[in-house]
């Protein structure tokens, strides 16, 4: 422990894609590290919103960030919120304790961003945590038990019409699987509404959904997502919204579940750096990743605005995040052998979207996929990407599973989960 | 529909094992019939304590009602609050709306008795619900986070101390799993303190521990949670709890985490029917479950007192409840015959618990059996009677893999699930 601690050490906060890849490497390596997350697990984004549709439960998707580590010596893992930094002092603050660095990764992320209307959050949450998507289960499978006790026609209907604001993506995915759940999943259990006459909306501003694919896999994607019943509105805003139902060209639609899928905003530790950001509070970060006049601070990830390869910023993807995370634990490395850091490239190997059931669209960059081939092949790398064999076992039996019978083994009610993070009670 | 609705009208509170028995029986008969639950799901009770210690997640062991009856055409399925039973009206109410019914079976169990005092729920959770595995497992795992974050050492060995009221079933389960938890699960995870250290202590009111079970099984239960490190002190009393400790003796122990498995008081609604009650809340029936002077009424599981069999009131357990649930049915498609409802004789074919990996006592009444190979038979039941395929291949596996590898698949502290039950916004 003694010589340990004459060892520089490498602060990571955040245990996303990045920071757990940077990790994993500087593990069993000649330093300390430290990883700080909020949650004491890894989150598999991707799949968050099969937890929010009841495909899957929170535990399929998270792995606890001690066990993914706890084989390498030198990594600590440490459960806390960071509230400020200060690349001066080479120091984070937890608001219970002081940490030093010699070296830092910041890899925080983003939250959605509501332009500014943040009352909008409590009518449309978003989907970026475990809590958020078990609010939207639950807030999902309400509806329909709350459209089967009520008479009144107008807010049965209301109770049936899912609004989705943002089509890229997840807001595709969303879509596409609420719009599954209510043909396949729910048709036959319910005796006084029918399930299949859900109402499923998408709402997008830019002329077509999934703008940051080709067109050509746009143009399928909105074709899929018709076959599946989606009522997809491209060019239009939610203008305003409210608990009875959102304003779409000043037309109101009356909904009362909706979610967001619209704009992020970086986690304000950026803001902490002295370094710029931008528009979206993401980090402009100089071409190896560090920042400017701190060659010891690296920023990784969704928080990171990295524009030096393309013109624009990368997208806030994982293969960018983990890509990331591994290339400044090597920069980290080379400045522990006195060479300089080294200039981030990012390997595109392409994207994907999922729709539903044998639909989906992946962008090669060299052949475009949609349909059943394009879904085998998302499916094929999100259970090898899945964090944990455990998990990878547990949710590939689900997928079987559901896949045969249309069944969501996790149509859960849960309510108020009172407790909050906080010292033991 | 119009038929139907002419056929007599069976309204089923509670869809616990006794409630969902019941139902299943009166599935595909000449008459309608109503389950009315506050949750969406049946729980599988007997495995919440794996909810509570990371090993299972909840999904694992709750299966959707309307999933569960959809095959019955016959069979509504309501998420509703009863809060009044008229058992001259013939109605019960839900605040929203009045059902009317021609034959009731009450089946609502029990909660948690805090003899008295309430202010200790919040000290001590206990272990009925969802909600009450979650927050247990959240304060579990968020106590060993909390030791290893702070430094003081009397704070340290507080929030490692563990202290599980009650020595029945429920309260040696935990205590035998949070042991585990300790020693086998996290046991290389932290840095800073060592998981094993981790004190367990199980409080016993009475003279043995599991005294519902033969003294020589009490024995061997003894042994077994001793040779996992737990400390078992009976014939003795929580006299006093605080955020801090508990008193017992006298004597003061430190102690954060604190797990409630002593006492029952049975459902409100019991109180509802004019019959008489008794000091725990339960009902009075008579031998062939129904109430005094309306045998329409029926009152099963945790919720009946039925002393006719042994002179003492049958035990709250699943298989009670099951029978008394299928009993219940049989009754009243009896007295729709025109013929009386008839004397319930309960099956007992013995009891178990577990304690551990290859540890548990089984009283088969004719033999007893501990360690491996009562564990097999425990193992051997639950997953047969665990409701659902799907859950039933994923409880294997997970099981399966922990008892290959120690690990627990469901580590996740999760917070702040704000959302209550209410009309979806």
């Amino acid at each position: 422990m003694q010589e340990q601690a004459q060892r520089p050490h490498v602060v990571i906060i955040g245990g996303g894609f990045g920071g757990l890849e940077g990790a994993k490497k500087l593990g069993s390596q000649p330093l300390r590290v430290t990883v700080i997350d909020r949650t004491n697990y890894h989150l598999f984004q991707p799949l968050l919103y099969q937890v929010a549709t009841a495909a899957l439960s929170p535990a399929d998707i998270a792995a606890p960030l001690r066990a993914v580590l706890t084989k390498h010596e030198n990594i600590e893992v440490m459960l806390a919120d960071v509230n400020s930094i200060d690349v001066n002092a080479r120091k984070i603050s937890t608001g219970e304790q002081e940490v030093a660095y010699d070296y830092l990764i910041l890899a925080t992320g983003s939250r959605h961003s509501y332009f500014g209307k943040d009352e909008w959050e409590k009518l449309a949450p978003g989907l970026k945590s475990l809590e958020d998507a078990v609010e939207l289960r639950r807030r999902l499978l309400m509806a329909f038990e709350y459209a089967e006790k009520i008479t009144d026609e107008a807010a049965r209907k209301a109770a049936m019409t899912f609004a989705i604001v943002g089509g890229g993506p997840t807001g595709v995915e969303m879509a596409g699987a609420i719009a599954e759940i209510a043909r396949y999943t729910l048709d036959k259990d319910f005796k006084h509404i029918n399930p299949s006459d859900a109402r499923v909306i998408l709402i997008e501003s830019d002329g077509r959904v999934l703008s940051g694919f080709p067109e050509d896999l746009s143009a399928s994607a909105l074709k899929q997502l018709q076959s599946l019943g989606v009522e997809v509105m491209t060019g239009v805003r939610a203008e305003n919204l409210t608990e009875e139902g959102l304003e779409v060209k000043g037309q109101f639609i009356p909904s009362r579940v909706k979610v967001w899928a619209a704009g992020n905003t970086a986690s304000s530790l950026g803001k902490h750096l002295g370094a710029p950001v931008d528009r979206s509070g993401r980090v402009m970060v100089n071409d190896d990743l560090t920042i400017p006049g701190h060659p010891e601070v690296q920023v990784i990830g969704d928080l990171a605005n990295f524009p030096h390869q393309t013109g624009k910023p990368l997208p806030g993807v994982s293969p960018v995040a983990m890509q990331q995370g591994r290339h400044a634990a090597a920069n980290v490395l080379a400045m522990l052998d006195g060479r300089r850091p080294q200039r981030f490239w990012y390997w595109d190997k392409g994207t994907m979207a999922t729709i539903g059931r044998n639909k989906a669209v992946a962008d090669l960059r060299w052949v475009h996929f949609s349909g059943f081939i394009a879904w085998m092949a998302w499916l094929f790398v999100h259970i090898i990407f899945l964090v944990g064999f455990r998990n990878r076992v547990a949710v590939l039996l689900q997928w079987a599973w559901a896949y045969l019978t249309f069944n969501k083994g996790a149509r859960l009610i849960t309510r108020n989960f009172q407790a909050e993070l906080r010292p033991p009670a």
